[in-house]
């Protein structure tokens, strides 16, 4: 039989501290993206009382320069909180267009 | 010439309020973002200073689980919240990958 192979080092403490930051920003993150979600679904009822469209370009292009600026700000890459926001809108507008599709039409 | 088309009406009261919400929970986001990305930006040059590869898949199997975990309880979709962290995590990976490629090799 060979020797068993090296176990895997313990990571270093430095890691461990910086993961444990990671960690609690990641829970935040998680829980203002559900506050987030449920102000969305509310405009999403709201639209589809009113028969707005889901999408508001005029809108959307407004919060991206806003975003971008406040990004630029805070020292986060201006493109990925760009695409950050694409990220967020379109599972947005998929929960509108499933709030739209449940309604009757009329 | 034909009467002008009617002015689009101004957005309902509920929905500028909601929408005020969104703001201010995107521009949260934002920051804690900025402060994530400082982390791991940390990280990045710590794995490299120890020769460390740049993606940790027992690490980010563990996230997950625990970003799933969290997103239940706060009604956010799991599915989603998955979504959500390998999206940031493919931009970590990029960071890391700029970093290590800017250090001698050896």
């Amino acid at each position: 039989m060979s020797a068993p192979a090296e176990p895997p080092a313990e990571p270093p403490a430095e890691l461990l501290r910086l993961r444990g930051s990671i960690d609690n920003i990641d829970a935040a993150l998680v829980h203002l993206l559900a506050e987030r979600f449920k102000c969305t679904q509310d405009v999403g009822r709201l639209k589809a009382d009113l028969g707005l469209p889901p999408s508001d370009p005029g809108r959307e292009s407004r919060q991206i320069d806003r975003l971008r600026a406040l990004a630029a700000e805070a020292g986060l890459d201006p493109v990925f909180a760009e695409k950050f926001l694409n990220f967020i809108v379109a599972e947005v507008i998929r929960h509108h267009e499933d709030i739209a599709s449940e309604r009757p039409q009329g």
